[in-house]
Formats: C-alpha cells, structure tokens, sequence
C-alpha cells in the first residue's frame, strides 16, 4: 500500500555540502548546501541562490572548495547554514573553524575539514541557482587516508542529510561491493 | 598534512539512484545512477548517457521514476547498473523485482523499492547528459512509515555509494537535527 506526499524535495541521501570562498578582503566564508552533487565526470553542481555572500565570492574569484560535512563537526557545519556571511562576516572564526589556502585554486580549505574538492567557477545562473564548477584537485588530510593510500570513508566520517526529518545521520556499515554485488544475476 | 589527488569525481555522501522507465511495449526497465541529487526545489538533476535504453524510454514517455536504492536489495541495484537494458530486456524479471504502475507519471514504481520520486521530464541535453526532471509525487509504502506518518529513514534503509572503494554503506546514527544544532555559536 503505498501513501501520497505530492510534490517535496525529498531524496536520499542528501549531501551536506560546505562551500568554502575567499571575501574580497581576504575573510573566509563558509556555507552548507544540501541541493546538489556531482553533475558530470569531475564537475560539481550546486543550487546556490545570488543572495549569499558566498555566490558574491565565487562570481569575484571564479574558484570554491566543497568539503563533505564531517561528523566530528556537526554542530559547526549546521552553524554554517543558519547564519549568513553578510550577516556575520566572521562566522567561521566564531566557531573556531582555521581556513588555509587551497594548493590549486583560490579559495580556502578548513582544517577541520580533511577532504575538500579544489574547484573552478565554470558557470552561475541566478535565475535556476545552478552552480557549476570543474573540480581541478582533490586534497585530503593525511590522517584521513586508509594503509592503501585512498579515502577511507570511515576515517573521513561525512554526514548525511535527511531531507524529511531534517536529522544528520553518520555513514553505517558497507553492504557490498559496487559492480560486483549483482554478478550473481547475470 | 594534504595529499593531492588531482581531478577525480569523489564526494561524500553518493546517491545510488534507481531510475525506472516503461519501454514502448511495456517492459519495465530500471538502471542506478550515482551522478545526480537535487538541483532545485521539486526538481532533479541525472548524468545519464544517450544510449541507455532508460533515455530511449524516458524520451519517448516523458517521464521517470527515482528510487533510492536499498540495503535489503543490493544485489539487485547493482545488477541494474552492470547490465543493459538494451542487452537483456527482461532485466527487472530476472532480478525477481516487481514493477506496478506510478500513480502520477507513465512509468514503473518497483515493490522491492518502496519510495520513488515520480517524475516529469522536463529536458535532456545528450551532450552533457544532463536529463532534469520535476518532481510531481513521492510515493512510499505505508510500511516504511514512522508513527508520525513520516518516512522513518532506518525501515527505508536507503544505500550510500562510496566512489573512491566502490562500496555501497547503510545509514549510521543520527548525529544532530539541522537547523538547530548550530545553534550554540549564535
């Protein structure tokens, strides 16, 4: 028996997206999207209204980091969404969060945050939101990384958004191996 | 200390994203996707390439369903993505799912998947894969339900790729509620 929402911006999971910019005058901003992911083989895109200070950012630098929401920093990275960078221009100090530069664009990464996707504007649209950019570098914290030399998804600890419930949740345990699991039907 | 990966197609959390479509004749076809999420309110964005046989049938029907994949059937989800639909026709039958007709849009929604975004097409460019679809109806089966009459996300048990190990990982403990965690840097 299934049951009827209608129309809603549902979906799992959601990332939690943390956009990191450069200010002008050289301020850090940072900010969470939930609307958005990998758009094509390494593009990013993201639904980012013109209002943000971070939009005024990308638009002037033509670089951004995305660095996946990490357990260990939940509170901070929720802080991000619900207080503006016009607002509060030194919201990433406030919640004693260390910007660094990006090694191949310019835009900040976060030291609490250990993995981040180094990307180039490639374009904006007001009118949809839509972001695109070209993801030029991946980096990743040493401490992150698995005794085979990759992310380990464990170590990393993103956060998953719930749309419905509106609740973080941690990765759980792997199920299966992609493009192997389903060998058993072929 | 950051190690660079250069320009790959990494981020935490991936959606695996079952798109179900009717053929011509009314065979069920149904394929995963990880390249995709939502692009704007009631709106969702896929990178699928032209020749699939869900973007054969997607243009011709205009219209599609969006399951999250889940744990109790991985296997399956991964099987949809391994084989074609233009290879092996009865793909949905021999992995032993069940197609019922959506109740808004002409496309299939699986027993074995019980939420699906029911969708309208609203454009496809085959040069950068980008098929973008409105969301007209979420449906899911009563039993997935929390007694709030909300979609409970553990009896849903929806699966996260995991594209650097190409692991597919359940949902882990809810770690904040958004929009009020962050609260305590205000």
């Amino acid at each position: 028996m299934r049951e009827h929402f209608g129309p809603k911006t549902w979906l799992y999971p959601m990332p939690v997206l943390m956009i990191g910019t450069w200010g002008a005058d050289g301020t850090p901003c940072l900010m969470n999207a939930a609307w958005g992911g990998i758009s094509e083989e390494n593009k990013i895109s993201i639904c980012i209204s013109e209002n943000h200070k971070t939009t005024e950012n990308i638009l002037q630098k033509h670089a951004f980091t995305v660095s996946p929401a990490v357990a260990a920093h939940v509170s901070e990275c929720d802080y991000f969404g619900i207080v503006s960078g016009n607002d509060v221009p030194d919201k990433v100090a406030r919640a004693g969060f260390h910007a660094e530069s990006a090694k191949t664009v310019d835009a900040p990464v976060f030291r609490e945050l250990p993995m981040a996707l180094e990307c180039e504007l490639i374009s904006y649209d007001p009118v949809t939101c839509r972001l695109v950019g070209r993801i030029v570098n991946i980096s990743a914290e040493s401490c992150i990384l698995g005794s085979d030399g990759k992310i380990d998804p464990k170590k990393l600890d993103p956060i998953v958004y719930d749309s419905v419930t509106h609740r973080y949740y941690t990765l759980g345990t792997p199920v299966g191996q992609a493009f192997s699991a389903g060998e058993i039907y072929k």
